[in-house]
């Protein structure tokens, strides 16, 4: 099965206004005598994040970066929180297909709708891209933005993880998490830039990652503005709009951001264009890989795993000297 | 001719960084104190924006707005710069059609290149949105985006407006520029929603609005992701991707920002669906139309006009009870 980017991502919960604390020095270093990592192990990762900070936010330096430029963009499945078995927004997908079961008999016999309702992994995945295009598109549109929204906060305050029987939204990184802070904490504007839908990851990211609707992007479906009895609402088509993956990455940076990131966490193929386009920025750039190796606290896989490809990010990062996380060594604790 | 979104637009030079001071109270109104729009008389439309900006950051009001939904949306031409006689980004097309000419010879009998070349406005006219269409394609297309906004930013140091005969950068709103500034000093979040391209504007607007590039929306060609000889690059097609115009601008709100405004500032027909999705708020809400009635010193017109209609939406403010400005007798100074 390849890697399907419109069946995916998911993170959780939304809110906050972020980056505007009014007694933080954004070009002090002072704030690494505190250890803003504390979850990563004394590894060269942690190192040379830190040490490329430093130099970015400092004014004497020669990599310096100014407030407006410090811009970070992040990869949301395997590089903020877990993508095992199945990237989440499938589950969500999948429960969907469940709900509305009953208002389709014929789905029993047909597929993708019938490994969905067998809980078929296997039959699933043999439908391919196409199957789960469909399945998206069936539970993903018909509806208002608002209300799509609002059945996504609905399902992750009960969703379980099939095997963690957690939350999914307890599967978020905490040395991330960190990450991600520290960052604002120097000024950085955070981004997700992930294949996961838009609207699926603001309904659930923004509260445990601080990272406000505004600076999430994500594959869109294609909605119109409609005027029902005199109020505007924004409806969503069965139609694919955008697929914010590969080349879309650093596509959909461009067309939204307008500026060349200096930081990009990714962990797969899929990430590897905007690691490219954040390394060709001419002001100093850090490029970090999340390597999953750790089968024990949360799953090892690399090269071709059934949830997609990783072979080429992970060659191209060590042939570039990107910095490269060994999740099992370089980090003290992986959940929250 | 109809209003053409794709031709159009323009602002001026980009960079900083928004919204991040370390010394404002977003809270208090006591700015209000020293007169935050002085370019503007005691009319009803100043008085309305400061009451409405007072209760919104108001913790004690009962309409206070957090921080993080304070997003203002303002498009740009004849919003917060002038659009007579004819969209600014017109005006950068034709000098590009010009300066490519000599390699296309066949131009000089060919529409609308013709009409270009002759400097006839009537034939060009005539040509309508398909001729504007294949100007832009012609004229934006073919170049990394890096290229397309170095030439903007080239042009945009020495172009002159044909009557007014000062750079267009001069041609901002002054009265706008202090509501822009009055706004973010109270914790607001503020966009251009234009139907201008997108890149257009990054090359010309940030300087002179305080607008990031992030915060700048518009309408946008296709682009692909390029390796050249292991150089990303972003290439710009002559093909439409995006026309931020009308139903457009609620749509790219909703897909870019992901939250709906509570300020809205337009001022042509292409503005009426944002207006009426930022009057669809449950928060408090405010909608700000520009009305151009200063023939002396602006240019005055409504209704069915060369560049645009306007009638739908002056109608639909007044009936609302939108904030109507009266630009001849509401600001002292048009421009800076």
């Amino acid at each position: 099965m390849k890697r399907i980017s419109v069946t995916i991502a998911l993170s959780l919960l939304i809110s906050i206004f972020v980056g505007c604390s009014s007694d933080i020095d954004f070009n002090s270093s002072n704030l690494a005598q505190n250890d803003p990592l504390p979850s990563w192990n004394e590894v060269a990762s942690k190192t040379s994040i830190i040490k490329f900070v430093d130099d970015v936010t400092n004014e004497n330096s020669s990599t310096f970066v100014p407030l407006a430029d410090r811009i970070a963009v992040f990869d949301n499945d395997g590089t903020l929180w877990s993508e095992q078995p199945a990237y989440f927004q499938l589950f969500f997908t999948m429960e969907r297909i469940r709900e509305l079961a009953p208002d389709h008999p014929e789905w029993k016999e047909i597929q993708p709708y019938k490994a969905v309702l067998e809980n078929d992994m296997e039959a699933l995945g043999a439908e391919g891209e196409h199957g789960l295009i469909k399945l998206v598109m069936t539970t993903h549109s018909g509806m208002t933005t608002e209300e799509f929204i609002a059945s996504v906060k609905e399902w992750i305050k009960t969703a379980k993880h099939p095997t963690k029987k957690v939350g999914f939204d307890k599967l978020v990184y905490q040395p991330m998490l960190e990450l991600l802070d520290y960052l604002r904490d120097n000024g950085f504007k955070t981004y997700i830039v992930s294949g996961g839908g838009v609207d699926f990851m603001r309904a659930i990211v923004t509260e445990v990652y601080g990272i406000p609707e505004e600076q999430i992007i994500g594959s869109t479906i294609k909605t119109v503005f409609e005027l029902n009895n005199g109020t505007p609402e924004i409806v969503r088509l069965a139609e694919l709009d955008f697929i914010d993956d590969k080349e879309g990455k650093p596509i959909n940076i461009n067309k939204i951001i307008g500026k060349k990131p200096i930081f990009c966490g990714g962990n797969s193929d899929g990430d590897l264009a905007m690691m490219q386009w954040t390394a060709s920025n001419t002001d100093a750039s850090f490029m970090l890989y999340v390597h999953h190796t750790d089968s024990v606290r949360e799953w090892a896989y690399d090269r071709d795993s059934h949830i997609g490809r990783f072979d080429k990010a992970l060659d191209e990062a060590k042939e570039k000297g990107w910095s490269v996380v060994n999740m099992k060594d370089d980090w003290k604790t992986i959940f929250p």
